[in-house]
């Protein structure tokens, strides 16, 4: 499957020109950060929980103490939905009207259940961590039984789907192109600084490689 | 009013030592950013949109086309929540387990109507500008009517929220202290890189002082 059907539920109306539907264009929107927004209703209301997740094939892994309101929630409803963006630019029109962002967005639908099986469940925290940081897993001390059974893994797997990209420069009206007022964009992105060692011992430890990989890829 | 009181919906019960009330706290991380996330309900499901938002007093103010799915049906119940977060630093602990993110995070719920009223509309949108951008506001063009009629202006009146901060660093099992595992914290940040103009004329243009203070402000 190239491009996720379009059905109500994700089908983008305004600015259609910069929807996409394309499964890798989505995928490389969820891999590029790790913190989403998960929508779920709670007393009739919609709330939105930022959650960190990581990304397996067409699952989305997510995490929490077994006591979590929003997944058990979610695990009674069978659905859920969330959202990814990433703020790219502020693009400074000549006119109020056409100031804009540059971003990378995807709204992603699908259907959510618990991961029991003991393997399984040990391959989401995998994936989930490797999805923060590439190499972490092989870096910390191994999980115990009691931290397993405390924790409640959940995958989300994505029935649907829906991005929108804008990575296009000042969009102004032609009349307003002469006039005396500076235009343009102003680059936004998330960086890394230099890590810090925790203040417990050890202390003389060197920065591992995995850890300094990250920033150098980050920063 | 310092505190937003508590109830079922804005209660804090994972972390709650994490947990503020603080309507000044709230506002800080309000005005850190202006991209919030709204959560709304649209066929029976939970949605989340990255909406630009700006704050005036209790007020939080977004905007639109007319015919903005969400937005309309927003008004059409009347209520609204927005989680507004920004991630501060991974935190890498000595076990998977501890593990955590530095983070401030809000979420909002309250009424929301649009604004019918010209000057109210125009203070709206001045608010909403200057929010994203000290001193755009009078950087660009006049709004002409047709704009401004085009234009839907929509105000949540904050009516409760809750926010959690995470701003400690490693937190590990006291028996894990002795391993020979690296520990610590990978400062995470948004920055604006240079401004860059726009290709369209004029283009010998200096880059006015607001844009560059808030390059200066944000790098």
């Amino acid at each position: 499957m190239n491009e996720y059907l379009q059905s109500k539920i994700n089908r983008i109306k305004r600015g259609a020109n910069r929807g996409t539907y394309n499964v890798e264009k989505i995928n490389a929107i969820l891999d590029a950060g790790f913190i989403g927004y998960v929508g779920y209703i709670f007393e009739g209301k919609a709330i939105t929980i930022p959650m960190a997740y990581g990304r397996m094939g067409d699952k989305i892994i997510l995490h929490s103490s077994n006591a979590n309101r929003m997944l058990n929630t979610l695990l009674k409803t069978g659905t859920m939905s969330i959202t990814v963006m990433h703020l790219d630019a502020l693009v400074l029109a000549r006119s109020g009207f056409h100031h804009s962002v540059n971003y990378r967005s995807a709204t992603l639908f699908g259907s959510v259940k618990k991961i029991e099986d003991k393997d399984a469940k040990n391959k989401a925290l995998y994936v989930f961590m490797e999805h923060m940081m590439k190499g972490r897993w092989d870096g910390v001390r191994k999980m115990t039984k009691d931290e397993f059974d405390r924790t409640l893994v959940v995958e989300m797997t994505i029935e649907t789907a829906s991005a929108k990209i804008r990575d296009v420069g000042v969009n102004d009206d032609p009349n307003d192109l002469d006039l005396d007022i500076w235009a343009g964009i102003v680059p936004i992105k998330q960086i890394a600084t230099y890590p810090i060692p925790d203040t417990g011992k050890p202390t003389d430890m060197q920065i591992p490689k995995h850890v300094l990989d990250y920033y150098s890829e980050n920063k």
